[in-house]
């Protein structure tokens, strides 16, 4: 819901007086509300500024300002730890803790991360990246106070969203037997109705005694025609959204029932408020959480209306990206779905980044959102398949993660025909060491019956998701971000063989086995070469499993094999290339190029490919090195 | 609580006059109550026969004995779907839908499985295993069937353990917005108080309207002093206990807040009342829960004095075994704890298999038991890390995938002091393909930072213990269930050199490098290729991460260099060695031994061993053929 537009509280740039008298949590300790106030105000300023010129998350920042501030007054840090759920909201506590300046290069090459990191301040407590961790690292640096004889306070900040991860469930379910004190704040941003949110809530505070849902939703409904400011056409969609009010209403009996105590709804724009709950939190003996109602995208128009267009925002545009590969793998399933009505396509919580929004526009009631819950995915996918649907998963490389054991047991184990469409393979940019997609062609190729494939453009990832609907069994579909387009080819129309690479350059001397974006690479390098006068070819190793072993005999014959990816070297798809020609007892000059045996950190995905020698130039170089130096 | 000790109510064997009639559920429809519980005696008479002398899961099959005779009563498989979460409680449905005579070669090689598997019947709706999967299958068989214009029936039955795994409550919060019909079967079985169930679950159905846990609390200690056969001294542990029983008071909010029904608590051994609830659930229109109180071990009294004794029984003993290995590993972090207070030990829901019972006993304040939520215990583990103590985590290699994803982002990228005591490590014997240890080496050695270390014996399992006390970083130490001792070593005393390998026969011709408990196959195989005029040396490379450069640059000399170990070839030990040749452009003749791109189902270690060519009779002769073809 849209509600009136507000009058942006983001002021000209440069204008930071009080925030540039805060260099650590202790120089807000002597500040007045009025001046807490004025420099929440600079630091929206602020991030606006910077994150659409850097890129990364403004909303969310936006809207935990107050709540960030309340908690650096309130609390100590490093001495009090505080750990960012998610941790893509972390932007305004690095602000207050002597990174203000290093904040205007946020997400650049060997600059400031945009999650928090151990290693980059003491302040950070904890590293984030991946949702519904906080309250279980906390309840450990808790556990480790308390053995340790320690008092200070452990503090997790986790969003509503990340609360649908089980992890979340189970890390609350642990420290409500645990009875350590500990502080859970949930940032709840969810409700649209946010401008009356308070209102509501009060409402809701006082008829907590009537339980039941049935009594509640009627009370709900019938309360809400009443609140100023809400008429009768809000009232679908309360409807529709009353398993959020519901959640709102039961609240306090959940987390009780978890044997945490419950403070709240509290507004999370209210200093004053958020101040004084966290003392009282504070204070407590107990595991306790606090429930704050804050408003994504706050105090920047745009945002406030648009809160998931302004979650991911790109460097140097002011504007979310297009994804191609999102846009044309969605496009394909949705024609798939229009001939087979056994098609369904689930997400966790990305409907926007996969793509999958506009499969949910044209197929509602065959489209999943299941929130942040990669492992309920899974499985549901597998149960879908087992009773005869043809379910597709959209899903970021490294959010897959979560899944590895249900894709194992529950997928594969009874080779159900599961399709994963993986977004962000490979190198991922800016987002950095917890975002790369760098594991996934080695994991999911150790698995017994998935076929994994990876598509060197746009074209050839039509042809494989048209594949994946032939097949009766599992099967991955590895891309990056962007879509490439390697030119029109004669077989475009054709069905995609299963298992079949294809040459796109001959080579006496050198053949190169490229995945994905990697045989772009492949081929300038080729050129490179055939211009130091090394003949080489390079084929398009489509699918990492099963391997096109005609393809590959024939490549083993030259006089170096070369494997080329962007994922991890450590047991990826050079490392199957290597096994088969083991098996075969072929005694290849192989080299595997693809990513070392480290977090590979921030920064373009040019420079992190530069930094991995990956580069077409850097390949060029190492092979013609190694060329030369073979018998 | 111990209990009176009941008659117990198993008869003789081959009485199964009733049994004998039921080939499907089908059979049970037109039989009298009476009847049913003739049959269920006749059940749990064959249960405890057939278990004690094949192996497997006894005291929660007599749990479940009545609640499946109703399931299968009421709903009509294979129609309807029943899917069984962990499965290994489903015994009493695969004796009920024609396989009642398989079940006396339960678990063997080639037979039945010990959990359901939609490959062995149409009666199994789905694959079980691993814990908290059941819910999030069914949810999504139930919109598979709502899609496909179906009006079945579709059940999950979860055991309480199995609900302190999020994805239990990722599934019902998904479940619950959902409003489709589907029922989930709650079984618990964790009161200890068990006899007495029946009339305090009564007493709290009266007193339901005091809500709040304080109250609930109080008059539960006051209502309990009132209650016949429960004195003074079962109160204490009932206090210790509250947190259980406030579950079960606060249980109806905390499913209703997720959005899902609530029916119960009922008793689970009542078959006349589980029939007439499960066809009121079963004529309901949305998500419900029944909550059945079942006893662990029923009418089988050793098992139901000791039920978590009798959980897992080994075949042909009728008692369960030990597993040496835990012991030793135990013995040796508990010797740690003692000179390092920052030592502290998890586990998920397996004090007793991973040994860590033992650390419990001595350090109770510096052990945490977190129920099934590996996902919550990795970082929960992280956190500690982080925060100064030094863990250990204790978990089976199979479900450590659980975990997987927190491994990469929560202890490796910041490279925490974290160490896994990883049991059960490669091929497992009878719990078949779903409990396979295959993969951990695969995925352990991919992560950034990790040490990854087997040990060939006991010895070399407490170096390695203690060489991880000194290690800043994430260790994993992977061995099998059974300990071996391949005798003394004249460096047993020594601290172990990380990375370093170690050569224990020599030979000139061939090289087997060995990992775990293959070094003693290595050496068998080495020794019958000595009789056929191979020399063959083999080296223990305990360390599969990092690899120690040195031994493995000479081995490389020899005409033919092997790698042996019980994980998956894809990605495994043997990959790495290849990818580290590759690096060096050395173009060795290399053999990778190790498990084969499939999932290896249940039999005994040794036939598991058989059907993946790795005795040491099928090592040798696949080392000798290999050698004769070298050039």
């Amino acid at each position: 819901m849209k509600g009136g537009v507000r009058e942006p509280l983001i002021r000209g740039s440069g204008d930071f007086d009080m925030l540039e008298k805060i260099n650590s949590p202790q120089d807000l300790k002597g500040l007045s509300l009025e001046e807490l106030e004025g420099l929440a105000a600079e630091i929206r300023a602020l991030l606006v500024e910077t994150v659409l010129r850097q890129g990364g998350h403004l909303a969310s920042n936006l809207g935990v300002v107050e709540l960030t501030l309340a908690l650096d007054y309130v609390f100590n840090p490093p001495e009090d730890k505080l750990v960012f759920d998610v941790g893509h909201q972390a932007y305004v506590h690095k602000i207050l803790t002597g990174r203000r300046e290093a904040f205007s290069h946020l997400r650049e090459r060997g600059e400031l991360s945009g999650f928090p990191r151990i290693s980059e301040s003491e302040y950070d407590a904890f590293a984030g990246g991946h949702a519904s961790t906080s309250i279980s690292a906390a309840l450990g640096m808790a556990r480790a106070r308390d053995l340790m004889g320690g008092t200070h306070a452990v503090v997790a900040v986790v969003g509503d969203g990340a609360l649908t991860g089980g992890m979340c469930y189970e890390a609350l379910n642990d420290a409500g037997s645990s009875r350590t004190p500990l502080i859970v704040v949930l940032n709840d941003n969810e409700m649209s109705i946010s401008r009356n949110v308070g209102a509501l809530s009060r409402h809701l505070t006082r008829m907590r005694s009537g339980r039941l849902y049935g009594r509640a939703r009627k009370a709900v409904k019938s309360g809400l025609g009443r609140l100023p400011g809400i008429g009768r056409p809000v009232l679908r969609s309360v409807t529709s959204a009353v398993a959020s009010i519901k959640r709102l209403l039961l609240g306090e009996h959940f987390f009780e029932a978890l044997g945490v105590r419950y403070l709240g709804p509290i507004d999370g724009h209210d200093l004053k408020n958020l101040i004084s709950v966290l003392k009282r939190a504070a204070a407590g003996d107990e595991p306790t959480l606090i429930h704050v109602i804050t408003q994504k995208g706050r105090g920047y128009a745009e945002a406030e209306e648009q809160p998931e267009r302004y979650h991911g925002v790109p460097a140097g545009t002011g504007r979310p990206a297009e994804a191609p590969n999102s846009r044309i793998a969605v496009d394909e399933l949705i024609a798939l779905a229009e001939k087979d009505s056994r098609v369904a396509a689930l997400t966790a919580a990305m409907p926007v980044g996969t793509g999958l929004i506009e499969f949910a526009r044209r197929f509602p009631e065959r489209f999943f959102d299941v929130g942040i819950a990669e492992e309920h995915m899974i499985t549901m996918a597998a149960g879908m398949a087992a009773a005869g649907l043809k379910p597709y998963v959209g899903v970021y490389s490294t959010f897959l993660q979560r899944g590895y054991d249900q894709l194992i047991n529950d997928v594969c184990l009874e080779s159900l025909p599961v399709t994963l469409l993986i977004d962000r393979g490979g190198l991922v940019g800016q987002d950095g060491a917890t975002h790369q997609g760098a594991f996934d062609l080695s994991y999911l190729r150790q698995m017994p019956n998935m076929v994994v494939a990876s598509p060197r453009d746009v074209r050839q990832l039509k042809r494989m998701i048209r594949l994946s609907a032939a097949l009766n069994g599992p099967m991955a579909i590895r891309y990056a971000r962007e879509g490439d387009d390697l030119g029109a080819d004669p077989r475009d129309g054709e069905p995609l063989r299963l298992g079949s690479w294809e040459e796109l350059a001959g080579g006496v001397d050198v053949e190169i086995l490229a995945v994905g974006r990697m045989v772009r690479v492949a081929l300038d390098a080729s050129a490179e070469l055939e211009r130091r006068g090394v003949s080489c070819g390079v084929v398009d190793a489509r699918f990492i499993k099963p391997l096109d072993e005609e393809r590959l005999r024939d490549a083993a014959g030259r006089r170096l094999l070369v494997t080329l990816e962007d994922n991890a070297l450590a047991g990826g798809f050079g490392s199957a290339v290597n096994e088969k020609l083991a098996a075969w007892g072929l005694r290849a000059n192989v080299m595997n190029l693809g990513l070392p045996d480290r977090f590979i950190e921030q920064g373009a995905v040019a420079e992190q490919l530069e930094e991995c020698g990956l580069t077409a130039r850097a390949v060029a170089d190492a092979v013609a090195a190694r060329f030369a130096a073979a018998d």
